[in-house]
Protein backbone atom coordinates (compact mmCIF):
# COMPACT_ATOMS: atom_id res chain seq x y z
CA UNK A 1 0.00 0.00 0.00
CA UNK A 2 1.47 3.83 -1.17
CA UNK A 3 0.53 6.87 1.06
CA UNK A 4 0.44 10.16 -0.53
CA UNK A 5 0.95 12.94 1.66
CA UNK A 6 -2.81 13.61 1.75
CA UNK A 7 -3.49 10.19 3.41
CA UNK A 8 -4.40 9.78 7.12
CA UNK A 9 -1.38 8.27 9.09
CA UNK A 10 -1.97 4.75 9.71
CA UNK A 11 -2.27 3.36 13.11
CA UNK A 12 0.63 3.79 15.81
CA UNK A 13 1.61 -0.55 15.77
CA UNK A 14 1.38 0.05 11.96
CA UNK A 15 3.40 2.73 11.31
CA UNK A 16 5.92 1.47 13.94
CA UNK A 17 6.49 -1.56 12.06
CA UNK A 18 6.88 0.20 8.97
CA UNK A 19 9.63 2.40 9.95
CA UNK A 20 11.45 -0.53 11.32
CA UNK A 21 11.26 -2.15 7.82
CA UNK A 22 12.25 0.95 6.11
CA UNK A 23 15.14 1.30 8.33
CA UNK A 24 16.59 -2.21 8.07
CA UNK A 25 15.81 -1.90 3.97
CA UNK A 26 18.21 1.17 4.44
CA UNK A 27 20.28 -0.01 6.45
CA UNK A 28 21.00 -3.51 4.38
CA UNK A 29 21.17 -1.12 1.54
CA UNK A 30 24.28 1.03 2.93
CA UNK A 31 25.82 -2.17 4.25
CA UNK A 32 26.19 -3.93 0.88
CA UNK A 33 27.90 -0.49 -0.64
CA UNK A 34 29.93 -0.02 2.76
CA UNK A 35 30.99 -3.50 2.34
CA UNK A 36 33.00 -3.27 -1.05
CA UNK A 37 33.64 0.05 -0.95
CA UNK A 38 36.07 3.02 1.73
CA UNK A 39 33.29 5.07 3.37
CA UNK A 40 34.29 8.15 1.63
CA UNK A 41 33.05 6.55 -1.79
CA UNK A 42 30.17 5.81 -1.10
CA UNK A 43 27.40 8.70 -1.55
CA UNK A 44 24.17 8.83 -0.01
CA UNK A 45 22.09 8.72 -3.29
CA UNK A 46 23.73 5.66 -4.12
CA UNK A 47 22.21 4.42 -1.29
CA UNK A 48 18.81 6.03 -2.21
CA UNK A 49 19.06 4.61 -5.55
CA UNK A 50 20.12 0.88 -3.80
CA UNK A 51 16.89 1.14 -1.40
CA UNK A 52 14.95 2.23 -4.24
CA UNK A 53 13.97 5.41 -2.34
CA UNK A 54 14.46 9.31 -2.35
CA UNK A 55 17.75 10.95 -0.80
CA UNK A 56 15.34 12.80 1.38
CA UNK A 57 13.62 9.98 2.53
CA UNK A 58 17.27 8.50 3.85
CA UNK A 59 17.70 11.77 5.61
CA UNK A 60 14.17 11.54 7.28
CA UNK A 61 15.81 7.71 9.00
CA UNK A 62 19.28 9.26 9.14
CA UNK A 63 19.56 13.32 9.76
CA UNK A 64 23.23 12.88 10.07
CA UNK A 65 23.02 11.62 6.89
CA UNK A 66 26.18 9.74 5.61
CA UNK A 67 28.09 9.44 8.68
CA UNK A 68 25.21 8.11 10.50
CA UNK A 69 24.17 5.65 7.99
CA UNK A 70 28.07 4.65 8.19
CA UNK A 71 27.90 3.94 11.57
CA UNK A 72 24.27 1.94 11.73
CA UNK A 73 25.51 0.17 9.40
CA UNK A 74 28.78 -0.71 11.37
CA UNK A 75 27.03 -1.63 14.12
CA UNK A 76 25.02 -4.17 12.37
CA UNK A 77 28.19 -5.82 11.20
CA UNK A 78 29.40 -5.59 14.13
CA UNK A 79 26.70 -7.40 15.90
CA UNK A 80 26.65 -10.04 12.50
CA UNK A 81 30.64 -10.19 13.34
CA UNK A 82 30.06 -11.12 16.75
CA UNK A 83 27.64 -14.10 15.93
CA UNK A 84 30.31 -15.77 14.23
CA UNK A 85 32.23 -16.44 16.89
CA UNK A 86 29.70 -18.36 19.19
CA UNK A 87 30.34 -21.98 19.24
CA UNK A 88 29.61 -24.92 21.33
CA UNK A 89 32.03 -25.85 24.27
CA UNK A 90 32.13 -29.39 22.53
CA UNK A 91 35.21 -31.25 21.12
CA UNK A 92 38.64 -30.10 21.12
CA UNK A 93 39.38 -26.40 21.65
CA UNK A 94 41.33 -25.77 18.60
CA UNK A 95 38.77 -27.30 16.36
CA UNK A 96 36.22 -24.73 17.95
CA UNK A 97 38.62 -22.12 17.16
CA UNK A 98 38.97 -23.40 13.38
CA UNK A 99 35.46 -23.36 12.90
CA UNK A 100 35.00 -19.68 14.46
CA UNK A 101 38.28 -18.72 12.20
CA UNK A 102 35.91 -20.35 9.40
CA UNK A 103 33.23 -17.91 9.65
CA UNK A 104 35.28 -15.08 10.56
CA UNK A 105 36.86 -15.14 7.28
CA UNK A 106 33.92 -15.81 5.27
CA UNK A 107 33.03 -12.47 7.12
CA UNK A 108 36.11 -10.80 5.81
CA UNK A 109 35.88 -12.16 2.70
CA UNK A 110 32.16 -10.98 2.21
CA UNK A 111 33.22 -7.09 3.56
CA UNK A 112 36.67 -6.91 1.96
CA UNK A 113 37.21 -4.01 1.05
CA UNK A 114 35.11 -1.98 3.65
CA UNK A 115 37.08 -4.23 6.28
CA UNK A 116 40.12 -3.04 4.83
CA UNK A 117 39.03 0.88 5.52
CA UNK A 118 37.75 0.85 8.39
CA UNK A 119 40.81 -1.25 9.76
CA UNK A 120 42.97 0.92 8.09
CA UNK A 121 42.22 4.21 9.27
CA UNK A 122 42.85 7.28 7.64
CA UNK A 123 39.06 7.71 6.40
CA UNK A 124 37.25 10.80 7.86
CA UNK A 125 34.41 8.61 8.64
CA UNK A 126 36.59 7.14 11.44
CA UNK A 127 35.74 8.82 14.67
CA UNK A 128 35.66 7.35 18.54
CA UNK A 129 32.86 5.93 18.47
CA UNK A 130 33.40 3.94 15.00
CA UNK A 131 36.80 3.14 17.64
CA UNK A 132 34.21 1.78 19.97
CA UNK A 133 32.42 -0.56 17.96
CA UNK A 134 35.69 -2.15 16.19
CA UNK A 135 37.20 -2.54 20.24
CA UNK A 136 34.00 -4.18 20.96
CA UNK A 137 34.33 -6.80 18.68
CA UNK A 138 37.87 -7.15 19.74
CA UNK A 139 36.93 -7.49 22.76
CA UNK A 140 34.23 -10.25 22.43
CA UNK A 141 35.84 -12.51 20.53
CA UNK A 142 39.13 -12.60 23.42
CA UNK A 143 36.50 -13.63 25.61
CA UNK A 144 34.99 -16.52 23.46
CA UNK A 145 38.74 -17.36 23.19
CA UNK A 146 39.34 -17.31 26.49
CA UNK A 147 35.86 -18.96 27.15
CA UNK A 148 36.91 -21.82 24.81
CA UNK A 149 40.93 -22.16 26.81
CA UNK A 150 38.47 -22.88 29.98
CA UNK A 151 38.92 -19.81 31.66
CA UNK A 152 35.83 -17.46 31.30
CA UNK A 153 32.61 -18.61 31.94
CA UNK A 154 33.08 -21.89 33.30
CA UNK A 155 31.77 -23.02 37.11
CA UNK A 156 33.88 -21.26 39.54
CA UNK A 157 36.88 -20.65 37.07
CA UNK A 158 39.10 -17.87 38.07
CA UNK A 159 39.07 -14.42 36.17
CA UNK A 160 41.91 -14.84 33.27
CA UNK A 161 45.54 -13.75 34.47
CA UNK A 162 47.08 -10.41 32.82
CA UNK A 163 49.31 -12.82 30.80
CA UNK A 164 46.99 -14.97 29.21
CA UNK A 165 44.47 -12.30 28.62
CA UNK A 166 47.61 -10.37 26.71
CA UNK A 167 48.63 -13.48 24.83
CA UNK A 168 45.05 -13.84 23.29
CA UNK A 169 44.05 -10.13 21.93
CA UNK A 170 47.63 -10.15 20.88
CA UNK A 171 46.80 -13.13 19.16
CA UNK A 172 43.73 -11.90 17.51
CA UNK A 173 45.90 -8.45 16.50
CA UNK A 174 47.76 -11.01 14.48
CA UNK A 175 45.06 -12.53 12.85
CA UNK A 176 43.60 -9.03 11.92
CA UNK A 177 46.67 -8.27 10.67
CA UNK A 178 46.67 -10.84 8.61
CA UNK A 179 43.44 -10.43 7.03
CA UNK A 180 44.48 -7.80 5.64
CA UNK A 181 47.32 -9.02 4.27
CA UNK A 182 45.34 -11.84 2.55
CA UNK A 183 42.90 -9.18 1.54
CA UNK A 184 45.80 -6.80 -0.27
CA UNK A 185 47.17 -10.57 -1.69
CA UNK A 186 43.71 -11.25 -3.46
CA UNK A 187 43.33 -13.76 -0.68
CA UNK A 188 45.71 -16.18 -1.42
CA UNK A 189 47.02 -18.63 0.19
CA UNK A 190 43.05 -20.73 0.45
CA UNK A 191 40.79 -19.26 3.69
CA UNK A 192 41.28 -22.76 4.40
CA UNK A 193 44.79 -23.03 4.04
CA UNK A 194 44.72 -19.24 6.36
CA UNK A 195 42.80 -20.63 8.74
CA UNK A 196 45.22 -23.38 9.46
CA UNK A 197 47.96 -21.69 9.82
CA UNK A 198 46.47 -19.02 12.57
CA UNK A 199 45.25 -22.07 14.33
CA UNK A 200 48.70 -23.43 14.70
CA UNK A 201 49.93 -19.92 15.21
CA UNK A 202 47.47 -20.08 18.32
CA UNK A 203 48.99 -23.20 19.33
CA UNK A 204 52.10 -21.63 19.09
CA UNK A 205 52.01 -18.79 21.26
CA UNK A 206 49.97 -20.28 23.94
CA UNK A 207 52.97 -23.30 24.55
CA UNK A 208 55.34 -20.40 24.20
CA UNK A 209 53.49 -18.48 26.71
CA UNK A 210 53.35 -21.59 29.04
CA UNK A 211 56.94 -21.27 29.27
CA UNK A 212 56.75 -18.43 31.46
CA UNK A 213 53.38 -18.44 33.13
CA UNK A 214 51.80 -21.26 35.06
CA UNK A 215 48.04 -20.36 34.67
CA UNK A 216 49.19 -20.62 30.37
CA UNK A 217 50.85 -23.73 30.80
CA UNK A 218 47.91 -25.15 32.87
CA UNK A 219 45.65 -23.84 29.93
CA UNK A 220 48.14 -26.00 27.46
CA UNK A 221 47.83 -29.18 29.46
CA UNK A 222 44.55 -29.01 30.13
CA UNK A 223 44.11 -28.15 26.45
CA UNK A 224 46.72 -31.13 24.50
CA UNK A 225 45.02 -33.61 26.92
CA UNK A 226 41.23 -32.88 25.08
CA UNK A 227 43.21 -33.03 21.53
CA UNK A 228 43.86 -35.96 19.05
CA UNK A 229 46.66 -36.90 16.79
CA UNK A 230 45.16 -36.48 13.91
CA UNK A 231 43.61 -32.69 15.71
CA UNK A 232 45.57 -29.47 14.55
CA UNK A 233 47.95 -30.05 17.96
CA UNK A 234 48.60 -33.58 16.39
CA UNK A 235 49.31 -32.67 13.20
CA UNK A 236 51.31 -29.22 13.92
CA UNK A 237 53.73 -31.45 16.47
CA UNK A 238 54.37 -34.11 13.80
CA UNK A 239 55.41 -31.38 11.30
CA UNK A 240 57.47 -29.23 13.67
CA UNK A 241 59.41 -32.18 14.82
CA UNK A 242 61.09 -32.42 12.31
CA UNK A 243 62.18 -29.10 11.44
CA UNK A 244 63.85 -28.84 15.43
CA UNK A 245 65.32 -32.36 14.93
CA UNK A 246 68.52 -30.56 14.22
CA UNK A 247 68.88 -28.64 17.46
CA UNK A 248 69.46 -31.19 20.09
CA UNK A 249 72.77 -28.39 21.03
CA UNK A 250 69.97 -26.38 22.56
CA UNK A 251 68.49 -28.87 24.65
CA UNK A 252 69.49 -29.70 28.23
CA UNK A 253 71.32 -32.88 28.21
CA UNK A 254 68.96 -35.69 28.90
CA UNK A 255 69.22 -36.91 32.53
CA UNK A 256 71.95 -39.56 33.19
CA UNK A 257 73.16 -39.02 29.66
CA UNK A 258 76.31 -37.03 31.29
CA UNK B 1 70.71 37.79 19.48
CA UNK B 2 66.89 39.04 19.22
CA UNK B 3 65.73 40.67 15.73
CA UNK B 4 63.25 43.52 15.60
CA UNK B 5 61.28 44.37 12.80
CA UNK B 6 63.54 47.25 12.20
CA UNK B 7 66.82 45.08 12.12
CA UNK B 8 67.96 44.38 8.58
CA UNK B 9 67.25 40.85 7.63
CA UNK B 10 70.60 38.57 8.51
CA UNK B 11 72.46 37.18 5.69
CA UNK B 12 71.06 34.10 3.44
CA UNK B 13 73.12 32.01 5.51
CA UNK B 14 72.43 33.28 9.12
CA UNK B 15 68.84 33.31 8.46
CA UNK B 16 68.51 29.99 6.86
CA UNK B 17 70.58 27.95 9.73
CA UNK B 18 68.41 30.14 12.24
CA UNK B 19 65.04 28.90 10.46
CA UNK B 20 66.09 25.48 10.81
CA UNK B 21 67.00 25.52 14.19
CA UNK B 22 64.04 27.36 15.16
CA UNK B 23 62.00 25.35 13.30
CA UNK B 24 63.35 22.15 15.04
CA UNK B 25 62.92 23.70 18.47
CA UNK B 26 59.60 23.96 17.74
CA UNK B 27 59.05 20.10 16.89
CA UNK B 28 61.09 19.08 20.01
CA UNK B 29 58.68 21.05 21.81
CA UNK B 30 55.85 20.07 19.95
CA UNK B 31 57.23 16.32 20.41
CA UNK B 32 57.71 16.99 24.30
CA UNK B 33 53.34 17.64 24.42
CA UNK B 34 52.61 15.22 21.67
CA UNK B 35 54.41 12.06 23.47
CA UNK B 36 52.46 12.34 26.44
CA UNK B 37 48.47 13.46 24.97
CA UNK B 38 46.23 12.60 22.47
CA UNK B 39 46.64 15.71 19.27
CA UNK B 40 43.19 16.44 20.02
CA UNK B 41 44.47 17.82 23.87
CA UNK B 42 47.36 19.81 22.67
CA UNK B 43 47.22 23.39 21.87
CA UNK B 44 49.34 25.62 19.67
CA UNK B 45 49.58 28.08 22.53
CA UNK B 46 51.36 25.15 24.60
CA UNK B 47 53.58 24.53 22.12
CA UNK B 48 54.61 28.32 21.50
CA UNK B 49 54.97 28.49 25.47
CA UNK B 50 56.81 24.95 25.86
CA UNK B 51 59.33 26.60 23.01
CA UNK B 52 59.05 30.17 25.04
CA UNK B 53 58.02 32.12 21.29
CA UNK B 54 54.54 33.57 20.23
CA UNK B 55 51.62 32.07 18.74
CA UNK B 56 51.98 33.84 15.65
CA UNK B 57 55.80 32.29 15.08
CA UNK B 58 54.60 29.03 15.40
CA UNK B 59 52.02 30.02 12.67
CA UNK B 60 54.82 31.55 10.74
CA UNK B 61 56.58 28.04 10.64
CA UNK B 62 53.43 26.23 10.49
CA UNK B 63 50.98 27.73 8.85
CA UNK B 64 49.01 24.46 8.48
CA UNK B 65 48.31 25.25 13.06
CA UNK B 66 48.52 22.41 14.98
CA UNK B 67 47.94 19.51 12.19
CA UNK B 68 51.15 20.12 10.26
CA UNK B 69 52.72 20.33 13.65
CA UNK B 70 51.34 16.83 14.83
CA UNK B 71 51.92 15.52 11.52
CA UNK B 72 55.42 17.03 11.16
CA UNK B 73 56.11 15.38 14.82
CA UNK B 74 54.95 12.38 13.94
CA UNK B 75 57.27 12.25 11.04
CA UNK B 76 60.49 12.99 13.30
CA UNK B 77 59.09 10.90 15.61
CA UNK B 78 58.76 7.87 13.16
CA UNK B 79 62.31 8.61 12.01
CA UNK B 80 63.83 8.22 15.05
CA UNK B 81 61.90 4.95 16.04
CA UNK B 82 63.13 3.52 12.60
CA UNK B 83 66.60 4.17 13.75
CA UNK B 84 65.81 1.80 16.75
CA UNK B 85 65.53 -0.93 14.63
CA UNK B 86 69.03 -0.59 13.27
CA UNK B 87 71.40 -3.30 14.52
CA UNK B 88 73.80 -5.06 13.40
CA UNK B 89 73.98 -8.43 11.71
CA UNK B 90 76.24 -10.09 14.50
CA UNK B 91 75.41 -12.51 16.76
CA UNK B 92 72.30 -15.25 17.17
CA UNK B 93 69.64 -13.43 15.14
CA UNK B 94 67.38 -13.88 18.44
CA UNK B 95 69.61 -12.01 20.59
CA UNK B 96 69.48 -9.33 17.51
CA UNK B 97 65.81 -9.21 17.65
CA UNK B 98 66.11 -8.97 21.30
CA UNK B 99 67.66 -5.50 21.24
CA UNK B 100 65.84 -3.93 18.94
CA UNK B 101 62.81 -4.77 21.03
CA UNK B 102 64.44 -3.09 23.72
CA UNK B 103 65.08 0.11 22.08
CA UNK B 104 61.68 -0.22 21.05
CA UNK B 105 60.03 -0.28 24.15
CA UNK B 106 62.18 2.42 25.25
CA UNK B 107 60.53 4.33 23.00
CA UNK B 108 56.82 2.81 23.34
CA UNK B 109 57.63 4.35 27.34
CA UNK B 110 58.77 7.85 26.40
CA UNK B 111 55.59 8.57 24.13
CA UNK B 112 53.13 6.56 25.78
CA UNK B 113 50.05 8.58 25.81
CA UNK B 114 50.89 9.77 21.85
CA UNK B 115 51.47 6.31 21.01
CA UNK B 116 48.13 5.40 22.27
CA UNK B 117 46.52 7.75 20.99
CA UNK B 118 48.05 7.10 17.21
CA UNK B 119 47.72 3.89 16.99
CA UNK B 120 43.69 3.64 18.88
CA UNK B 121 42.75 5.52 16.25
CA UNK B 122 39.38 7.68 16.43
CA UNK B 123 40.91 10.98 16.52
CA UNK B 124 40.25 13.74 14.28
CA UNK B 125 44.14 14.36 13.84
CA UNK B 126 44.80 10.98 12.06
CA UNK B 127 44.78 11.19 8.04
CA UNK B 128 45.56 9.24 5.29
CA UNK B 129 48.90 11.17 5.36
CA UNK B 130 49.59 9.70 9.44
CA UNK B 131 48.82 6.21 8.55
CA UNK B 132 51.28 6.62 5.82
CA UNK B 133 53.56 7.57 8.15
CA UNK B 134 52.91 5.00 10.40
CA UNK B 135 52.82 1.81 7.71
CA UNK B 136 55.93 3.48 7.01
CA UNK B 137 57.34 2.50 10.09
CA UNK B 138 55.99 -1.03 10.16
CA UNK B 139 57.38 -2.06 6.74
CA UNK B 140 60.78 -1.01 7.97
CA UNK B 141 60.54 -3.07 10.90
CA UNK B 142 59.51 -5.94 8.73
CA UNK B 143 62.11 -5.14 6.56
CA UNK B 144 64.53 -5.47 9.20
CA UNK B 145 63.06 -8.73 11.04
CA UNK B 146 63.74 -10.40 7.66
CA UNK B 147 67.05 -8.99 6.96
CA UNK B 148 68.12 -10.68 10.15
CA UNK B 149 66.60 -13.93 9.17
CA UNK B 150 68.97 -13.56 6.18
CA UNK B 151 65.85 -12.89 3.58
CA UNK B 152 66.84 -9.35 2.66
CA UNK B 153 69.72 -7.94 1.58
CA UNK B 154 71.92 -10.93 2.01
CA UNK B 155 74.03 -11.50 -1.31
CA UNK B 156 71.93 -13.07 -3.18
CA UNK B 157 69.07 -14.10 -1.13
CA UNK B 158 66.03 -14.27 -2.48
CA UNK B 159 63.06 -12.35 -1.63
CA UNK B 160 61.17 -13.41 1.37
CA UNK B 161 57.78 -15.53 0.04
CA UNK B 162 54.51 -14.44 0.84
CA UNK B 163 54.21 -17.15 3.89
CA UNK B 164 57.37 -15.54 5.70
CA UNK B 165 56.13 -11.96 4.79
CA UNK B 166 52.87 -12.41 6.42
CA UNK B 167 54.15 -13.83 9.45
CA UNK B 168 56.80 -11.30 10.18
CA UNK B 169 54.22 -8.84 9.59
CA UNK B 170 51.64 -10.34 11.83
CA UNK B 171 54.16 -10.53 14.45
CA UNK B 172 54.73 -6.65 14.36
CA UNK B 173 50.76 -6.46 14.56
CA UNK B 174 50.80 -8.55 17.40
CA UNK B 175 54.06 -6.58 19.24
CA UNK B 176 52.14 -3.19 18.40
CA UNK B 177 49.18 -4.63 20.43
CA UNK B 178 51.21 -5.92 23.29
CA UNK B 179 52.70 -2.57 23.78
CA UNK B 180 49.05 -0.84 23.86
CA UNK B 181 48.07 -3.42 26.48
CA UNK B 182 51.19 -2.87 28.28
CA UNK B 183 50.81 1.15 28.72
CA UNK B 184 46.76 0.18 29.49
CA UNK B 185 48.07 -1.83 32.60
CA UNK B 186 50.86 0.64 33.72
CA UNK B 187 53.61 -1.02 32.09
CA UNK B 188 53.21 -4.18 33.90
CA UNK B 189 55.25 -6.81 33.36
CA UNK B 190 58.96 -4.77 33.14
CA UNK B 191 60.00 -4.06 29.78
CA UNK B 192 62.62 -6.74 30.21
CA UNK B 193 59.96 -9.39 30.59
CA UNK B 194 57.72 -8.20 27.98
CA UNK B 195 60.51 -8.46 25.55
CA UNK B 196 61.08 -11.99 26.33
CA UNK B 197 57.86 -13.30 25.77
CA UNK B 198 58.17 -11.38 22.53
CA UNK B 199 60.85 -12.95 21.32
CA UNK B 200 59.68 -16.10 22.72
CA UNK B 201 56.42 -15.18 20.60
CA UNK B 202 58.63 -14.86 17.26
CA UNK B 203 60.76 -18.39 17.70
CA UNK B 204 57.33 -20.07 18.43
CA UNK B 205 55.70 -18.16 15.50
CA UNK B 206 58.68 -19.09 13.28
CA UNK B 207 58.69 -22.48 14.34
CA UNK B 208 54.47 -23.32 13.90
CA UNK B 209 55.10 -21.29 10.56
CA UNK B 210 58.03 -23.90 9.35
CA UNK B 211 55.64 -26.87 10.03
CA UNK B 212 53.60 -26.07 6.78
CA UNK B 213 55.74 -23.60 5.18
CA UNK B 214 59.26 -25.19 3.18
CA UNK B 215 61.12 -21.22 2.88
CA UNK B 216 60.70 -20.63 6.93
CA UNK B 217 61.40 -24.55 7.54
CA UNK B 218 64.93 -23.66 6.15
CA UNK B 219 65.01 -19.87 8.14
CA UNK B 220 64.55 -21.87 11.35
CA UNK B 221 67.12 -24.10 10.89
CA UNK B 222 69.42 -22.12 10.13
CA UNK B 223 68.52 -19.97 12.95
CA UNK B 224 68.54 -22.90 15.80
CA UNK B 225 71.97 -23.57 14.46
CA UNK B 226 73.19 -19.63 15.24
CA UNK B 227 71.51 -20.25 18.57
CA UNK B 228 73.20 -21.31 21.84
CA UNK B 229 71.74 -23.60 24.41
CA UNK B 230 71.84 -20.34 26.94
CA UNK B 231 70.69 -18.23 24.24
CA UNK B 232 66.38 -17.25 23.70
CA UNK B 233 65.68 -20.47 21.93
CA UNK B 234 67.36 -22.80 24.05
CA UNK B 235 66.04 -21.24 27.26
CA UNK B 236 62.31 -21.41 25.30
CA UNK B 237 62.62 -25.14 24.43
CA UNK B 238 63.71 -25.95 27.87
CA UNK B 239 60.73 -24.69 29.91
CA UNK B 240 58.35 -25.81 27.04
CA UNK B 241 59.30 -29.42 26.92
CA UNK B 242 57.85 -30.37 30.73
CA UNK B 243 54.07 -28.48 29.42
CA UNK B 244 54.37 -30.87 26.24
CA UNK B 245 55.54 -33.76 27.98
CA UNK B 246 52.31 -35.33 29.15
CA UNK B 247 50.88 -34.90 25.23
CA UNK B 248 52.90 -38.10 24.04
CA UNK B 249 49.14 -38.99 22.84
CA UNK B 250 49.44 -36.56 19.71
CA UNK B 251 53.21 -37.59 18.57
CA UNK B 252 53.18 -40.17 15.61
CA UNK B 253 54.40 -43.39 17.19
CA UNK B 254 58.41 -43.27 16.96
CA UNK B 255 60.17 -45.74 14.43
CA UNK B 256 60.37 -49.44 15.27
CA UNK B 257 58.05 -48.59 18.31
CA UNK B 258 54.67 -50.80 17.05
Amino acid sequence: MTSTAAAPPPRATYRRLSVEKRRAQLLLAALGLFAHRAPDEVSLDEVAAAAGVSRPLVYRYFPGGRQQLYEAALGSAADELKLCFTEPQVGPPTERVARVLDRYLRFVDEHDAGFSALLRGGSVAETSRTTTIVDGVRRAAAEEILHHLGRVGGDGAPPPGPRLRMMVRSWIASVEAASLIWLDERKQPSAAELRGWLVDHLIALLTATAATDPETATVVRDLLALEAAEGPAGRLAERVIPVVADAAHLLPPAPGSH
